[in-house]
């Protein structure tokens, strides 16, 4: 029996997959060139070319962080600016990095269920060409997004030709992108390069790996000096083998996608069975591995007093009340039919 | 047998102990606060404090460059400089990291074998006050040097002294930190805090870990507010636990000392030996895991083309003809004793 | 006659007082020392802190736009954040310098008439203490506004409580503090010091100088190592005496009171004129130096077209139609009948 | 009689030009549209591009530092390192600018005469395509440089070749450009334009102007968005016509070079007194505007005691005792006459 009971928190609270960790222990052999100059890391990045096309150009770095802010930093220049929704990863829990690290001012919007449309990214894209304004030069959409919405193809598509057309770019945070292709049954590629997306956070974190996301970059011309970019941006590791063995090993049999699927799985499984709660109100679409609810306050408390572990889950908006419960890819059935009975339990304990 | 035999190129070519991949394995259990709220973190840390002092506060990063650059970045303001020797990694090898990201002018100084002197460092703080000049704050060293020497702690004594008698900090840079200490048999906070360090940066990486470095301030002030600039630096590991278990093994019974005493073990058993060979010569007190050597330039090529691995080992100055051979944690007697005497063949081949 | 017609597009549009460009050409007399170790500047310092108090540091810089950016910059570390109306010129109009340059994130909160207020700057003080977020730490308040209205002493006051309380500091963009002043005919330091200020950007240029404008430290920490500060970011003017030489003519006899008192009037004229116009509504209070107006897009077109100059004033807001018209310290009585009666024709000739 | 007696220690001890101020004042008249958007703007950029090509794009900024500090910024990306000579402004003079505000390194070299040459150049051209290594991109010369010598346009079409030849680029910090083209009698774009310079900061302020330097592009890619680098930098002046009218006065009627050239005059005038002089060395080919020199310690103080002003000349180098002796615009064949006689003096004073 495991010391560390299994919650709702976040797919950041649990391990790696055992591929991953058995991936890693099978690379830990002799000596190899530092720096990514190994035949792990060359692996992972066809692995990774595979997914996203021949002309992706994809870098391995420590986390979702950096992938987000270094894909920023490579696309941006001075005085411009970011389009993305308010509820944004980039705006919300990076500690002001994309504006310190890349430099760039977060051009906000809100939106229904965080998710970005071409009539939204609009309404930012104002005063080009005045030398006074930060230059809207990047839309940037979260995909799965932070309340676990998803985009189809199509829309990502229809924000890249608004995009191309007013010469920016799109990036794709990705930090859960297996999650939409998961929910979507849709290959990588199809959410990202053949939606025209210009470059992508792809996220091994989150999806069971020990630690590692990658920046792609789907238009090569941003890339040209991103070596560089990375290294100085303390981003290069040095055994790089044990972040490429676990890319390798996470896109080869399918080990992301039964991840995902799994985890998507649970967050529906949990979602049918607490919609059946009274006074429990789901309040975002379950498109992917996360379930947003509204519950009686004290049903709350006494769920986070009861389950084990530290942190069961989060709330999400201490005025509403609202909730967050993630699935991961090691969440099981059992663990979720015990939460719902546990969800319902503590309404009814409320409620008497 | 391997596919990647060992060389003499880094201790950043070798892989991880096993020791360090099996609390990995161990760690990988169940669900823990992601971010570093997790027991293991808290295990590491304490760890730290043990060898560094009760006072001071270690913060785990994923590499040297970070552990450097944001060691800098702590302690330094607008229009601060850092004296370091000119052959520091800090000026050579991060592409430009201390100037762009910690936003400091290096006041680098020509030393012999990479060791700074109060003297040496006084003729760099200079302009005091003067508001066109870069105010010298910090003094840098490494610990082992990147030329494998090392400095007592009476010589760090000595910069602490001087720097502080001018308001200035002193940094360490300790990427082989442990490689001092086993050479010169003394406690870590012998050759830090108690030598007066302000900040240091620990190195996990090159002393068998997959890959971990730490920040370590043993002047607390300078603590204040690292937790938010190492998240917003892109360093903060969200499934921290298990950067954290690897410190905790590395800490553990003594394993950097193992690690790092059988390294140096291995410099001056490869030293001995290509000591005697003709036309070699050591450019370098060999007095930890680094040997520096010149020997005929065909010799150096045929030693290349034959002993196996892609990089057996790298040339340190291409104008001179300098080598460098570094041994690692996992550097075998037999690895030296087939090197050494290969060295002595391709000499002797050259000779012919 | 001019060939140079005065409008009512901005008071940057306007040129310097005679008064201050005779103080310059007095001052360009013999050789003094460079870089502000001069009487001039000496004098100009000595006048501010006359305004502001014995305890202010002030630094003369180039422009507003410097002024801003390095009070926050001097006054911000990392992960911080300001909190500001959406309206303000930081967020506006500084092309995103406080972002990549100040390196903050900015909290930005609508606001009636551009003003904010403790309960509306409370709303962005969250997740105080978490790593993830941008630490809320300066209020930043414009005054005038950017939309001329003004702060009394009781309202600055209580957003510094509110601010002290938490632990965090309070900046004043000052590009029009003058204004304010003589509409409320108080002291300047009983806007900023008395009123519990931190740090100010005192604004000349706007006010009838060449170029000029100062940050004021109130709260002397701040100021500690500001002189490096203003260098290293190109704002130490090397004839520095000829940025002073107009701050002394400028606090010398009330001249900077003159101005904006003068100014403030012909809003006021312009205002009590037009609002007998049918179909103009005037839409902020008229408070200090600018009208807003809503007035028919025909009459504006008209406006535009028939008054003398390029840019005789500028749309504020594209979708509503609403215009800006500034005062400045040169606009006549008689420029203010002219232009009423303008506004008067153009909607007329609309309306027939 | 002066209250401000003109010394030997700066040209921006000097004052403006009287024409200079005259058109200062001629352009202060009406209303004309700020930042740029106005007639005296167009005049200046106009006659800029009469001096260096109808291709070059010039831009106004505040001072040298921003001119200097902007040009590296706009020509370099992540992890580009700048070629100088260890003695350029650059180094030692911006307060760390360079590397904190443009973000690159400055890979200096120690030069005779403080001349870069090509052979010189190369020494840093090293590690090309490494990217643990900071990338030389730039080479940046000072003409006429910090020691008063200057570059033949023969010498920098040198630099330039190798430059180009490596895919690299040229800058020239041209505070003193004026004075180069003055001692050479060359126009000033055999110095830079035709000479294969890229982007060149051109000086007015020392040259006579109250303030205002200039970034010239004379590769215009390289400017592509520099109006928003200028204002995102805060060096976009908002009464622009003011600083234009300097620089229009400047390069109107070669005010420009009728004051270089008698700045040079007085400069060799004042050598050819003093090398008559025992026990004074020339240090320096006299070359432009200043004149350094060792003479004995007691006759420096005693002359830094007896000439007028606050700071008559400034030592250049503590340990050798070498002064820098500049001339200005304003310098007359008196002030010369009267200080190489007190020079004399204070010789035989110390020693009798």
């Amino acid at each position: 029996m495991t010391d560390h009971p299994r919650g709702f928190a976040s797919d950041n609270f649990a391990g790696a997959h055992p591929d991953v960790l058995a991936a890693v222990a099978e690379a830990n052999d002799g000596h190899v060139p530092a720096y990514g100059d190994d035949p792990y890391t060359a692996a992972a990045e066809q692995r990774l070319r595979e997914h996203f096309g021949d002309e992706a150009r994809p870098f391995l770095v420590f986390n979702g962080s950096a992938a987000n802010v270094l894909s920023l930093l490579a696309a941006a220049r001075s005085a411009q600016g970011v389009i993305c929704p308010d509820t944004a990863h980039l705006n919300r829990d990076e500690a002001g990095a994309p504006e310190r690290i890349a430099g760039v001012k977060l051009l906000t919007v809100p939106t229904p269920s965080g998710k970005l449309t071409p009539e939204l990214a609009s309404t930012r894209i104002k005063r080009v060409g005045d030398q006074h304004a930060a230059q809207p030069h990047i839309v940037s959409i979260s995909n799965a997004t932070e309340l676990g919405t998803v985009y189809a193809p199509v829309e990502t598509r229809a924000l890249a030709e608004l995009a191309h057309d007013r010469d920016m770019l799109v990036h794709i945070d990705g930090a859960r992108l297996a999650n939409t292709a998961a929910a979507l049954d849709v290959p990588l590629r199809a959410l990202t390069t053949d939606a025209g997306a210009d470059v992508l956070s792809f996220g091994g974190t989150k999806n069971g790996l020990l630690l590692g996301d990658a920046v792609v970059f789907l238009n090569r011309d941003l890339a040209a000096d991103f070596e560089f970019v990375r290294k100085q941006s303390m981003q290069l590791a040095s055994k790089m083998r044990f972040v490429a063995a676990q890319f390798d090993a996470l896109l080869r049999d399918d080990l992301w996608l039964r991840n995902a699927t799994h985890a998507n799985a649970m967050a529906e499984r949990l979602a049918t069975a607490v919609k059946e709660v009274p006074a429990v109100r789901i309040t975002q679409p379950v498109e992917s591995n996360a379930v947003f609810a509204i519950l009686p306050r004290q049903a709350t408390e006494r769920l986070l007093a009861e389950w084990p572990g530290d942190v069961p889950f989060h709330i999400w908006d201490e005025d509403s009340g609202e909730v967050r419960w993630m699935t991961a890819w090691d969440t099981t059935e059992d663990d979720v039919d015990r939460f719902s009975a546990a969800v319902a339990d503590a309404v009814a304990s409320g409620a008497s």
